[in-house]
């Protein structure tokens, strides 16, 4: 299978299954070898009682988008370590952007650096990642499908 | 107010609005100042296709514990940068318990370790993170509720 | 001044009195407002036993780098957190080269990413830091020297 | 060879090679399995023009006590990623020592925090760091020297 194509049908299987980005209603919006852009709209309920939105929701959104990134060339990775800096400050009822992008990739290890803009493409946060590389697939070898 | 009583009036204030700690029904079980443990039972709309805890999910977690233990002197922290080393898988159905410790407080700026434990007390992650502290209240001065 | 200009005066001052930078022979490549690029040959006594440079001594490298993009608008910044990931080994002869760009700028505090590429232009080590910005200058108001 | 032994063994032999230990004057405290104990005192050439010391002095004095916790145990472990935050100040003149702890210990993946405080024992930087462990020892099997 061409490297574009794999990438596509890895990310897509794994959106496909992830209950978490169904939670938090994340779109998928480009998305290849070793790289993802993702978007969400920030909920109320992601906020906390200032209407700022809570550092977890946007940890999750970019740790979402190191997960496709890495996992695009069919082999399982899984995040080692990461460190994620806030920049401005987030509201309610904005919309923001992830597009994580690989630094490094290697037999065993991977390096991911994940930036998130606001609607005025101002980076609201710098997110990087390390990820461990498995043996595992991403898809089934049968079928092509998701293992 | 005696600094152990404000800082119970503090969390209780924050947890009682805190609609992403409501939404993964995270546990309050020990707070004072500087400190605070809460626990959170690993559901299968927490984690992925492989049934492994989404990094999201113990992150958001930890990062609760730290704004509690953050805000707890009524002043409002805000997160600014944070490091999380994850050191085993955790799987769905596992109960997981943060505690956040104080390492540094100064005049605008503190610094927190939190520790992620599973049912049998090993070590799943290590958090650590620093906070911008600002200088608006946590609680009302008038009501001693919060602002 | 013009910014361009009161950048590299910053810079060359902070340069001119690095006991460390010399020590290390450290080198200024290139340098403005917000950015920095340095190089160094790994020698010997910044190598373990194997012949593997010292990760304090990249550190010290980046570090540095940072430090000039970060104070070169005439404002004192102090390194605040900073993360590291190493990604190839670096041996005892090779030159490397460490680029240090402005990632965020605000009112107290900014943000930095440093790359450092070996001679082959592979990345060696990805670093991120966030740094205070104080009221103090760089420059001495009379004499446009160091204060 | 008994654990402890085998541990003081594996650390005298790297710190007996450490030209960069050397360079700054680093003394050995106390040390074993999974954990050293260092000082240092901060020279002049080790400080900016300000009287302060260098971040990257701070750094290597604490990966320094990493890198012996971590290959206390006859396995090469070198730092993948590591994180810092600097606390307070540290001038000139000031003895410093930095503690570093074991936190986990798996197969492939190791984790230590380092914790660095003055002589007034007030931590002055919190560092956290992740090690990757080799399959080579540190010590010579034939001799039980350094390999």
């Amino acid at each position: 299978m061409h490297t574009d194509e794999l990438a596509k049908r890895c990310i897509r299987t794994l959106y496909g299954r992830d209950s978490v980005a169904r939670a938090l209603d994340i779109q998928l919006l480009e998305y290849g070898p070793g790289h993802a852009v993702l978007s969400m709209l920030v909920r109320q309920d992601m906020c906390n009682g200032h209407g700022i939105c809570h550092g977890g929701m946007l940890f999750t959104l970019a740790d979402t988008a190191m997960a496709y990134a890495s996992n695009s060339h069919d082999q399982v990775a899984v995040a080692s370590s990461v460190h994620i800096d806030y920049l401005r400050r987030v509201s309610c009822g904005e919309h923001i952007r992830a597009r994580a992008e690989e630094v490094y990739r290697g037999r065993s290890k991977g390096s991911y650096s994940v930036q998130i803009d606001n609607a005025a493409q101002a980076q609201v946060a710098h997110f990087h990642g390390t990820v461990a590389i498995l043996s595992a697939r991403v898809l089934d070898q049968a079928t092509g499908d998701s293992t």
